[in-house]
């Protein structure tokens, strides 16, 4: 692509659509289903918040392309909360345009923003294409950041 | 060990002592060292707004010989928080007595009775006791839970 994907700032009016792109993800990824009510009432209390910022890639007719999602946490090291990129996605068919990058670029200037001073997410061994975008733009699966071991994450439903 | 190691809750007046003690855990695996002041106003902070919550086994002196934190962060798949295991740290002379495993527990118990239906950790791939234990007692560090790819926690400062 030689233009740079466009990028904006997702508001209460898209909830909607990023519901629906979420469960896009959600059938893609995930083995449990979303409900779409739900999913619209938790995006607009976290836009209403300022706990939750998505971000939008492309359009698809009615429906972005791609979203983005940060997430501002409690720290337990510093006084500004921390960043967290709860979900980055890209729908299939419109892979390797750039836009999974443009959204990271925005969602790091927008942390910044915010004053973190730390970010975290979770991806999977597999996803190889997450993975390099991800170690390209600074950061490490590595303690300590050098040669240190792998970092996993667990999880589990209560 | 036949007795069960006693866990307690921490509150304002274990916030130089659990300062002290992550300390020590910091010094053991991280290569940034912590402020010891913010750190204290940090775990006030987080015990009085309810967003962190702590727990300490044993004695050792004045300190005590582990503490585990967790966290309540917001959550875009449902209207309670999600836990978040932030720390689980015992002191490496004490280790195999079953304290982890009890903080653990409690942890467990505070995140359901705060309604969490998730908790997640990061953990290193070669710390294989503290695995050992998370997956003794129902993580995953598998997508899907079951036979998926294995899933990598990515962190940068910003």
């Amino acid at each position: 692509m030689s233009s740079k994907p466009n990028v904006r700032r997702g508001t209460a009016e898209d909830a909607e659509a990023l519901a629906r792109l979420l469960r896009r993800f959600n059938d893609e990824y995930e083995d449990k289903p979303i409900d779409h009510d739900l999913t619209v009432e938790r995006i607009n209390a976290l836009i209403a918040s300022g706990e939750g910022v998505f971000f939008l890639a492309g359009m698809d007719g009615r429906d972005p392309l791609g979203f983005a999602y940060l997430q501002f946490n409690p720290s337990l090291y510093s006084r500004t909360r921390d960043a967290y990129l709860g979900e980055l996605y890209v729908v299939p068919e419109r892979r390797g345009e750039g836009m999974g990058r443009a959204m990271l670029e925005a969602v790091l200037e927008e942390a910044r923003a915010k004053d973190a001073v730390h970010i975290s997410l979770g991806t999977s061994v597999d996803d190889t294409e997450a993975r390099g975008l991800y170690e390209s733009t600074g950061f490490t699966n590595l303690e300590g950041g050098d040669d240190g071991p792998s970092m996993l994450y667990y999880e589990r439903d209560l």
